[in-house]
């Protein structure tokens, strides 16, 4: 007999007959269920919700693996349970493998919608003899904003541009400008940007209905200039034309980004009239022209830290001819609109609760919320989470090992896409030092112990041989070295510091944290338990975190749908005291206790 | 014994013996004093004021050549007087030859300084460990100013700028945002520009004490395309990138004025923060870039009417990086923001007298202002009056025969910088005219009378040689023909017809006309009694003419240095009803009545 399993919120329909499993189910439709054990009910990572229907009873395996609240809620595992009749599974995004988990992160922004541009649709008496008005002044009294002005860029078109619609026309203002007329029956967009260091996230939002019509990313361009962004800065600083070209560089990438989500999302960057664009302070500034010299040296100040506007044409990003880019406020040299953003998008803000809000990220940054106020600071935890510096390191694509489980000493990955493993990704690495740890083949310094039967000896490099070469997918072995791991404590030192550090400025204990929030791709995707192993996070009751996905992305987002969203930025803005880590007593004692695991 | 003569508005001081003429004087110190006659006391040309001080006593030739009234006040011939001691000697403009009256007209606009933009001198705290806010915070700070923004241009060099300034500055801000940053010694300038259709004249303004710091003039550069703004729109239209070709090219010429400003001014462009342009409705579209295909057909629409401001930097405008260009708003296709400009240097938009304004050039504007309504009109005068289409014409520079008299049956004529003839400007060719119709050589259609002496017959052409191969710069005779006289016919019946409509649409005579003003480099030159004589002005009362040079030039300086002229430009431009002539029941009669002498 058939049944219908609809997962959500994936939104995917399959069809199965009696005794499939819900992890064959949607391996079946193309649902990339997480599983790294391959259904035989060791990783546990195949949870998902029963949110409607029934499906099998619960099996001992999944006594062992589910707290009996889990249960309750109707979680089970996707490997050990078979439909009885048409169900709804929900994956929760941990279980989701990378590439459908950037499909559904950072959803619903519930904010009022209050966009900066309005919408006018008008009937435009067109002139004659007996009406000698301008253009200009027929299209604004059709708006009924007498004080209304219309940008130069439009102007040039505009007399064309109305008859050529026949005199009916969707007017787009801002303010008291006129930003852009289009047909009446094309959607008005607005463009959310978080650049990164390393990556580029891009959305493209309907201003009319805050619906996110498209979501894409590119790799920042700027990393042939420099890794991170003390390279870029030093870059900028020593080359002729230096800082031009990563402006062009970076631009370039996001007129990229506008033009794949156009095809995505079927429109054209005519239609896109407003743009929010979050970056740390840098990048920022390397992406609107300014001088970032000052950024290279103490006492790190920015050119600006307010909220900034400009036309987007004047920069060369190519948008709607009279689009806007706005980029929310940053704090400190090292504290950006990004990290602004996400303390937006997570409440950060407004919490009476105490919180820590970390983006891990090439450069992590951190807040805590306690009492009213909100502490923050930069950690420059490096690049190593997004693969490099890893002698295998690769970014989250096909044939990234993205999980790792050791099981009776036997090493068992899953790698995105269910492609042979190439290497590992930021969470696969996590996960494979949290592993080593358990088995005792890494000690608390991060050493291996080379005679644990998972180590060897390879030259001059002491490794563990995740995948070996006849099951990879190029044929050589995919390892992790003790320099890799090194790499890691380097960067999970650097965060835990600030965690530590933040804490102390505050006067309060770990214990009195009521959330834990991680952000990024990188902070979504890592698998808690192993960044907890690993001493990255505090090692906290577990229903006190929260992986919240892009939410510098969606704090962007928020913004570009909301003025009140960019008057609470900049009300936040001000609000956040930066601490300045490197300058704090106690900063080296921990850093270094925060390398250990 | 020596006396002193101090000649006004110049400022030139001159030693003399007894018994030199004041003409003498001027001759010998370099003041252009205007001279047709070369100083036998025929032509009533160098007539001055003694405004302090005693020369010899008045002359027969005096008796005859001024009033009474003159007399009493003072007036006297150049020519016929010479010092009795030290004199102060005041040279009315029409008295001075071009080159000069160029240097002084349109002095002294007086309106209370309100420039657009503010300038603060503040030392600012420089960064430090304990302060940490970026450098834009701390400008903004500095000029107490909260809701100040810091346009992109400038942020790009906001962190050097400072630093080499030593964190002392000159900052400019116009309205919210900061536009200029400049060391403390540097004077802030602001650049007025006319933009006429042949001609281009600009000034440059110190906006803190409202003195015009340099005056120089250039041609428009668009004219290779087009002589009069049709023939632009038509080039416009039918030439791949026909307006982007055009605006180039006024930019282009902009561009040279200001270089030209900087050098007489001996100051740097990044001085220049703001600047106003005037020029008729459709070099104003062509320079900023917008569509003129709908000026070229009925209805003859705008694009837009109402002011625009944009950075001079958006259309390649070479002025301070973060400087405005504001224009003026436009009354009607035809009617421009340089005509609305002239309107308010002059006060027909106050006035509660009867006035006629009128600015000639390529195209004629003109206004009447009557019982507080003021209505306008447009009239295609052509450039003959800039010397094209006239066979020996040429523009007002050295060696153009700028006033002509005939005594004697003999023709006198008076050169620019007194070079050999080489050719006629527009007031020489009016004079000519006049002249003729004077000596009987003209009948009242235009025609030459081929029996009178001056008269001959070459080739196919009727003419009037007014000076002689032999006596020419160029060793051609210099000649006027009856195709000339009817170029000045069809220029000067236009005119003559505007003011007609003009007065019909108010329901008046000419008779209760109070002031006849007239403006523009040519309606200043001009003889008004050739005009008279010509019939292109109407024949009143002489007192009742003003004749007041570069009116739209002086508009462009009060809205340059004065919001309030600004507000009141556009509250104008909004007052002023626009009346087509060419649809006016009588046009057709009126033109042709006013074709004739």
């Amino acid at each position: 007999m058939k049944h219908h399993i609809d997962f959500e919120p994936i939104g995917r329909r399959v069809d199965v007959d009696d005794d499939t499993t819900i992890l064959d189910a949607a391996r079946a439709g193309g649902v990339e269920l997480m599983s790294v054990c391959g259904g035989v009910g060791t990783c546990y990572e195949c949870k998902v919700r029963v949110a409607k229907g029934n499906v099998t009873p619960v099996t001992d395996i999944e006594q062992d693996a589910l707290t009996a609240d889990d249960l309750a809620q109707g979680f089970r595992l996707g490997c050990q349970c078979a439909p009885i009749g048409d169900v709804k599974i929900d994956i929760p995004a941990e279980s989701l493998s990378t590439p459908q988990r950037l499909q559904v992160e950072g959803q619903g922004a519930e904010v009022e919608l209050d966009p900066v541009a309005k919408i006018f649709d008008v009937e435009i008496p067109p002139p004659s003899l007996h009406d000698l008005r301008s253009d200009a002044s027929r299209l604004i009294e059709s708006i009924q904003c007498d004080h209304a002005a219309i940008s130069l860029v439009l102007l040039s078109d505009l007399s064309s541009t109305l008859r050529r619609l026949n005199w009916r026309a969707r007017v787009i203002a801002r303010g008291d400008e006129v930003i852009a007329i289009l047909p009446q029956d094309q959607s008005v967009l607005g463009l959310a940007v978080d650049i990164g260091t390393t990556k580029v996230a891009g959305y493209l939002v309907d201003l009319q209905t805050g619906e996110t019509r498209a979501k894409a990313g590119v790799m920042n361009p700027q990393i042939g200039y420099g890794e991170d962004v003390i390279s870029r800065i030093h870059y900028a600083n020593t080359h002729k034309h230096g800082r031009e070209t990563l402006q062009e560089k970076i631009v370039e990438g996001l007129n990229q980004l506008v033009d794949d989500l156009c095809s995505l999302a079927n429109c054209s960057r005519d239609q896109i009239v407003e743009s929010v664009i979050v970056g740390n302070t840098v990048i920022h500034h390397l992406f609107a022209g300014l001088p970032v010299e000052q950024l290279g040296e103490a006492p790190y100040v920015p050119a600006i830290s307010e909220a900034l506007e400009f036309r987007a044409k004047e920069i060369g990003l190519r948008l709607a001819p009279g689009a806007y880019v706005f980029l929310p406020p940053n704090i400190a040299g090292y504290v950006g609109a990004d990290h602004v953003s996400m303390a937006l998008a997570s409440g950060i803000g407004e919490t009476a609760q105490t919180v820590i809000g970390l983006d891990i990220g090439t450069n992590t940054e951190i807040s805590l919320a306690h009492q009213g106020r909100v502490i923050c600071c930069s950690c420059p935890s490096g690049p190593a989470f997004e693969g490099a510096h890893i002698q295998d390191g690769m970014r989250a694509a096909p044939g990234a090992i993205e999980r790792v489980q050791i099981r009776g000493g036997v090493i068992q990955v899953h790698t995105i896409a269910d492609q042979a493993a190439v290497g590992m990704c930021g969470s696969g690495i996590l996960d494979a030092i949290a592993e080593l740890i358990n088995v005792g083949a890494l000690d608390s310094r991060g050493g291996m112990k080379m005679d644990h039967p998972l180590t060897r000896q390879r030259e001059k490099s002491k490794e563990v041989v995740l995948v070996d070469a006849q099951h990879s997918g190029h044929g050589r072995d995919v390892v992790i070295t003790r320099k890799d791991i090194n790499e890691i404590q380097l960067a999970k030192g650097a965060i835990r510091a600030g965690v530590e550090i933040l804490l102390k400025v505050a006067g309060i204990g770990s214990g009195e944290l009521d959330r834990f929030i991680v952000a990024g791709a990188f902070g979504t995707y890592l698998d808690l338990e192993s960044a907890i192993r690993a001493g990255m996070f505090l090692d906290l009751p577990r229903d006190r975190f929260r992986q919240i996905g892009n939410a510098a992305g969606s704090g962007a987002r928020r913004m570009l749908v909301s003025k009140n969203q960019r008057a609470a930025a900049s009300d936040l803005a001000r609000r956040m005291e930066y601490v300045e880590l490197t300058v704090h007593p106690d900063f080296e004692k921990v850093f270094v206790k925060g390398m250990m695991f």
